[in-house]
């Protein structure tokens, strides 16, 4: 039952409300999210921890008019809720339905498209430098967490914006958490900030003086006076130009609601400090945030129960143990992550080898060029790190590492297509952006053990190596626990065939055997997309009068591209079909649906051969 | 005559160095340093304002055991000189010279290779780890830049570091500097750090109470004391958990020396705060630091002459000229650089458009997001950055702007070999790692005015285009001065010929014409990376038995790779031969000279191409 919640359609009806009533208006969505949460799968304690501040938000902003610049985005549920989009969270993550991320193509309310971390503060700037140079009196305003204020390019924006006389407010919606507990010194400053009476000292400041609503000259001037003196100063944001106002309670609208309409009113660049709890509201997910951080369909009375242990490892388990096994049989090797213990499958790793665990916050760019460190001391940094997020990267691969010719391992997770998570999440470009690289070794595997296999491989190569594997599970092989290598740059064949050879790349030999069944084609897996496997591609070139390469990344440069260049440089003009992703972004939904959808499963593949050959005759 | 430095041939040397003869070491490695660079070009006035750190560093620091990192690079001509490369100097970044940059090929004491900026306090957190956990004393400093500390990459570092127990000593060698001049709130919050009588009292403290050399226990105590009363404190970087001292003078070695001595001795993350004078000691670089960055040979008496006023234009003032005239015609245009000002053509624009200009400091991934957020409010964004410098912000790129295909426009300077800054600054592989991107187009101009007829239509086109331009002038052609556009995803054939077609793209147009001459062959310019003109390689394909496309970027990807994939769709079986760049870093040199030693002149396509007929015959 949430009879308040009923009469929003809009911001514009929640502004008609008094604000005595939003309270019962933040526990009905609260109510309603973890139902329909619940009953789909999604983000939960992050959107559970920001209600009061959504609702603080669009009552005291004219949205859309004023613009809300959400950071990463998998706290903005009841953002979508309040702006009409209620319904559409039934179909949440899902094909065609709702993205579990602001898109600006979904609503005039989502501002900016969003999903990796940090990028909200310049996007924010950017808007507001227009409406200054537009003259519009617009307010634009970035939410962000602490834990994406210490990746890089949220500084290199204060930086920015604290000398642009432009009106930007900064909140800082301060959980105490990334996806993984926090690490940094960053993190350790806000502690401090947050430590004895400063907190309870801010608290009761919102309560009593904001809530009289000073004007804004007296504000301004009790807030240089709590800034100054009683309240801890926030120094370091002080010294970036802002205007540094809290710590307050991001759960007491009574705080929030005046004190986000005094810093409307203020000119040029303001931040305000809101302490949240994740997963505020549910026990369970206040206990553990990390469990309930993202969830699958759960009850919400018994809350989430242990899987029941399936037969098929993830990949990421996968790495997760060769990871351990490793480290065991050499002390020179380094994990590390940028802040995705859990996801990348470090957390065995962190307990069993801490002096060699390293998770250096959401800080890519910082995460290679220190594994390039170790690696020029002797050490073997394992860099575990999501495809599209190590495009965060780029130049440090190539100029700190690949040049350099470091022995660094990529454990290179959610390569091709993730489901849910949808565009942004997608390793839809990673055999294009690396193959390009001079000095690096890319391995795509079949299957689980085969993975391992390459791990142990990459290990051994004394240079740059990437294993790149998809998001989920396998085939659920068998998995030898030694650390066996396999021979660099060599493909196998797993079916004899005729006319056609489908050359699979890694997740793709699955559904390319089972072309090949339909077909009676040679099927082979290529397994390194650099070095390519040139004599395999000679012979089959040979011996077939059609090549069809296969692979879950674009087509567009990859592994194709380099299958095209071997046939060109050998001569043979034997017609190529390349297979991949296609040319644009996917959206999300089931992975498995998507890829039959581009014609990536069994009979898209065999009708794709089949039409390639009808046009060859 | 340089008497002192003459017996300096390691370090080692140095450090048999009674202290007081080390201010005539610095007078005589100046007056070195000045006549060398005055004869071969290269970076003069970082050079300058670092010799006497760098004396210090080597007089206290047990190099190589010891390690020094030094950021971006371009001030390590003084550590070149005193590790044993005083020689080498006379070829400085020459072909197969020394490089101008640290090299870990080229000397044991080059302990990490760099060119690009910020770098250097991750990758000495990683030694300093290293060290730790492998028992060894050996100490780490990373010397970084003011303009250098406003990226990121620096700050994800301090924040990393600022944590682990790890002895890493970081030197901020704050000259008020980037390239251009210094941007962002930090470099104020610098400026108030030496304010007044703060950085006198440091002197002074640098000069009385450091000579005496306390016991390291007195010294943290003192140091304890001035950080904390009479001293600003470097609040910033306290709070980031490294122990603050400074500012002292960079050019005082009796400061200098005392201080690193202690610090050298001190247990975990240390932060030293000195100042320096770019140019320091030639009172030309003094006066015009930026003019005196990068010199080409000059007479050190007169001084730089303003140069001869060439006809030829290089394609960074074509930029800079178009950018002025379609910012007159439209007000919508918005001129984004990270810290490249002069280097990247608009200081006019700076001048004629101060409202719509944003240097955002060395900040390339705030810089994408930001004109995402401008392009959000429709603006115009023209994002000019280097092609080594954007792969720092590939993933914004992708994430923030093809995603929600913004109208953005790219001019891409430096696409292709650069010179003499070598593989650290060769924009080798933009066309592929942009290629694979959805929604983007991909221009190469072929001469100047091609040039400027493909930016005005990238302003015109909604979503992101890049024009990517090389290093230098063209051919000094005519330039048309108005705001024509040229047909989106169309070639142009330059000269008919037969059996072969040189499909040439931006740069190598020039010697695909040349080439053509020698073998009467088809030569086509072919203006877009992507779109591709699909119609006319159908074309080309039925009228020629093979085709070569030519491009100044790595064959794997990119340009060459997209004419593959078009002859692989259309079903037809031309031979293709493509040219480029190779599958391995290239070295300082001339362009010209190294272009012809990989085959990419007029006698090297030609040559290509015979040896290819002669293979398929």
């Amino acid at each position: 039952m949430t009879p308040l919640l009923d009469t929003i359609q809009s911001p514009a009806d929640l502004r008609l409300l008094s604000p005595h009533q939003l309270p019962q208006l933040a526990d009905e969505l609260r109510q309603f999210l973890l139902e329909s949460v619940a009953k789909t799968g999604g983000h939960l304690s992050s959107n559970l921890g920001t209600i009061e501040l959504t609702i603080a938000l669009h009552y005291v902003f004219n949205t859309p008019e004023d613009r809300l610049v959400w950071d990463v985005g998998h706290q903005t549920y009841a953002h979508k809720v309040l702006t009409g989009r209620r319904e559409g969270m039934a179909r949440l993550r899902m094909y065609q339905g709702i993205s579990g991320f602001p898109k600006r193509t979904e609503s005039i309310y989502d501002t900016f498209g969003v999903g990796h971390s940090s990028t909200s503060i310049s996007a924010a700037l950017g808007m507001a430098v227009a409406a200054r140079n537009k003259g519009e009196e617009r307010r634009v305003a970035a939410i962000i967490g602490d834990g994406a204020m210490s990746a890089g390019q949220a500084f290199e924006a204060l930086n920015n914006g604290g000398t642009l006389d432009a009106n930007l407010l900064v909140i800082l919606n301060d959980n105490d958490m990334s996806i993984s507990p926090p690490v940094g010194a960053l993190n350790k400053y806000l502690a401090r900030l947050l430590s004895g009476r400063t907190f309870n000292a801010a608290r009761r400041a919102g309560g009593k003086v904001l809530s009289v609503m000073p004007s804004m000259r007296e504000f301004a001037s009790r807030v240089e006076e709590h800034v100054k003196g009683m309240i801890s100063p926030g120094t370091l944001f002080e010294e970036l130009g802002f205007n540094y106002i809290g710590p307050i309670n991001g759960h007491d609208l009574e705080a929030l609601i005046p004190t986000l309409q005094n810093l409307r009113r203020l000119q040029g660049p303001q931040f305000l400090h809101v302490i949240t709890q994740k997963g505020q509201g549910y026990k369970l997910a206040e206990t553990d945030p990390v469990l309930y951080h993202g969830v699958s369909k759960f009850d919400t009375t018994c809350g989430i129960k242990p899987a029941k242990s399936s037969s098929k490892l993830t990949y990421t388990q996968v790495f997760s143990d060769w990871l351990c096994d490793q480290a065991a049989s050499d002390s020179r090797l380094m994990g590390i992550t940028p802040a995705m213990r859990e996801g990348s499958g470090l957390l065995r790793f962190s307990q069993e080898f801490p002096d060699r665990y390293f998770d250096v916050g959401i800080a890519e760019q910082h995460a290679l060029t220190f594994a390039a460190g170790l690696a020029c001391e002797g050490m073997k940094p394992v860099v575990a790190i999501y495809s599209t997020f190590l495009q965060r990267a780029y130049d440090q691969l190539i100029h700190d590492i690949a040049l350099q010719n470091l022995p660094i391992v990529f454990a290179i997770d959610r390569g091709g297509l993730v489901g849910a998570d949808g565009a942004t999440h997608n390793g839809a470009f990673d055999l294009s952006y690396l193959t390009c690289i001079p000095n690096m070794v890319v391995m795509t595997p079949s299957d689980e053990d085969e993975c391992r296999k390459m791990l142990s491989t990459a290990f051994a190569i004394d240079g740059p190596v990437a294993v790149r594997y998809p998001r989920g599970s396998g085939s659920g092989v068998p998995i030898q626990p030694d650390l066996s290598t396999l021979a660099i740059g060599k493909g196998e064949v797993k079916r004899q065939g005729k006319r056609t050879a489908l050359l699979a790349f890694g997740s793709m030999l699955t559904p390319a055997l089972a072309a090949g069944d339909l077909l009676d084609a040679t099927v082979v897996n290529m397994r390194f997309v650099k070095p390519i496997d040139h004599e395999l591609i000679h012979s089959l070139a040979l011996s077939h009068d059609l090549l069809v390469s296969i692979e879950e990344n674009t087509i567009i440069g990859g592994a194709g591209a380099e299958v095209s260049r071997i046939l060109e440089e050998s001569g043979l003009r034997v017609p190529h079909l390349r297979l991949g992703l296609p040319d644009h972004f996917i959206d999300q939904g089931d992975s498995a649906a998507l890829l039959s959808k581009i014609g990536l499963d069994p009979a898209g593949i065999a009708s794709s051969v089949c039409e390639k050959r009808a046009a060859n005759s």
